[in-house]
């Protein structure tokens, strides 16, 4: 195994059996066991301008056994805390759903929902200070890469097998085993991360990772956090820039966002931001300046767009120019929509100039 | 290139020609061009037991050139066929969005919106009877495959390069490249179909491939026509037999039978169903049988229940019985819902139980 994963699991167990023998010793010292953790109160929520990204203030919250209130998640929490201990142990994965699940086969422990596990997972997250990933717990959802990196597997049964990102022509998925990988080699220069599936193949048949020397990364929409922390490791291991290319629109401007700043729901994280990744488009004023075939902004687009103006995150450009614009055109385009200069003009014509551009700056 | 693949590339690019040249020498004789193709219309949609999946009927439609109404979308089809031929001659594919743009580039076509175009894309398919994939356009969906068959990729600039789909853990994408390979080389003896994302990673943690010498697919919901088509040759190619394990739910079920006996919107197509495919679970006397933690049935689902109760695919077992089950019981359940018997009960319990009797029958 890896040093990366094996440092990575060491630290998650000692958290977790440093949690057990908290609780056990209050216990045998006949006390209600209580923890203590970070509010994730909204008004605990702050943007910090050094991390650049949202991290959560000093109000703590306690849960307290001896609260009739607090017994349930206290006690949800322990058996999380137990369970996925196990996993980390066998080196096991489970989604969020299955942890809802896992938890109706013990006759002690109920969840209302799947809401009320996730809510769980995220207090355990809080208070051992790792996100769910490193606990072994992950999303449905899956975003791809392509581009010449070799990596080196560290789950069971592969432990120092390698292959490179090429090797797949419709792309490699991004799930447990891509994320912890070892980074072997790569001739990559840079990594362009793109919203949609469609624009990540269309790259790929072009060859615009032979064209920009790049390692192309599908984000799926709002990407998964594995995605998320692969795309920052790339950039901290091997110091590679990375370039964010979304849809025109509030919701494709916010993707790049949360690549950049992270979110606030996950305030309670570090470690899954890459703040000096840019925006390069597709922007409000490339649709004017590439004449793009456009859609009107619907109400709850143009609602959107006056929330991000008043998020500290959107401070400073491209950010306030590209919302301004949005709101005076009126308009949003797809990254797609570049298909009326032909197929190859993203890889000829529009991702050369972005990316010089971004690179002169 | 493959042998299948380049007489399915020469196939088609005949066909296109001899549809130009049908509308050229139309015209060189002064003649209004026009072409005559199946009606899809619902009352010319038909069930074929012999061929096990719905068909069109007899009754044909004619776009005139003559006729104003026809004009619009005979021209557009004239601008698809012209422009899917460039495709397959570049051999590069596109997405049902990006022919829309694409169209958009060309001052002469317009298309309303994506639905006018998509239906366009099914004129053809109809007209010249192949699935849109033989015309290289593609939906944006992914599903992914996992397990020990060794393919030989066709697509350019991957020609000859063979790859082994136990490679990546985390289960390799099904795109056009997947679709179309070859098959060199595999060790299993059937095929395991799977509706969840996050059932198809567990069984791969669990080692289901090896433990039931099993190729497993994994359809990302009602599974992209690629996956269709991929499970299909795994059948009738290699001769696997293919069980289809989803939600014990209509929906769950319904994917099972359009992989079995494919869809009314896709009746003018031929080579996508896997008729001898089985439906294993979950079903919903499963539910009963293994106390799953379940969920009420909406009055949606209950509305489809009667639905499918009135569809000729659904006569005989296990599907009248099962119908009958959900309708009396009134719950669903999730494939994720075994979890609360231990993360290994599906591998180790319900799946060899389920497979064993399938096998014996």
């Amino acid at each position: 195994m890896s040093r990366t994963m094996s440092r990575k699991r060491g630290q998650v167990l000692r958290k977790l059996k440093k949690l057990g023998k908290q609780i056990c010793s209050q216990i045998e010292r006949g006390r209600f066991p209580q923890i203590e953790m970070a509010s994730r109160s909204t008004d605990n929520i702050v943007y910090d301008p050094e991390h650049r990204q949202y991290v959560l203030g000093d109000r703590k919250v306690r849960r307290y056994a001896k609260n009739i209130r607090h017994l349930r998640p206290f006690t949800q929490m322990v058996w999380l805390a137990y369970f996925v201990k196990q996993l980390v142990e066998l080196r096991k994965t489970v989604t969020l759903r299955e942890v809802y699940y896992s938890a109706r086969g013990d006759d002690v422990i109920q969840f209302a929902d799947q809401q009320e596990s996730d809510r769980i997972i995220v207090d355990l997250e809080t208070l051992l200070e790792v996100p769910r990933e490193d606990f072994h717990v992950f999303p449905e959802e899956r975003s791809a890469i392509f581009g010449d990196l070799t990596i080196e597997y560290t789950v069971p049964g592969y432990e120092g097998k390698r292959i490179n990102l090429t090797f797949h022509p419709d792309g490699m998925m991004i799930g447990p085993a891509l994320m912890n990988a070892e980074f072997v080699r790569t001739s990559a220069d840079k990594v362009i991360v793109i919203e949609k599936g469609a624009m990540f193949t269309r790259l790929i048949e072009e060859e615009a990772h032979r064209k920009f020397n790049a390692i192309l990364i599908h984000t799926a929409g709002q990407p998964p956090r594995a995605t998320r922390y692969l795309i920052r490791r790339l950039n901290q291991e091997l110091g590679l820039p990375v370039y964010l290319f979304t849809d025109a629109d509030p919701w494709g401007m916010h993707i790049a966002m949360v690549i950049i700043s992270g979110s606030a729901n996950a305030a309670h994280i570090r470690g899954l931001t890459t703040p000096d990744a840019r925006w390069v488009g597709v922007w409000a004023t490339d649709i004017l300046e590439y004449k793009l075939p456009s859609e009107r902004l619907t109400d709850r687009d143009v609602k959107r767009l006056y929330e991000l103006s008043r998020d500290p995150r959107y401070k400073g450009e491209p950010w306030t120019r590209e919302i301004k614009t949005f709101l005076k055109i009126r308009r949003k385009a797809e990254q797609e929509a570049f298909a009326r200069y032909g197929l190859a003009y993203i890889v000829d014509e529009y991702l050369p100039k972005k990316l010089e551009e971004a690179e002169s700056e």
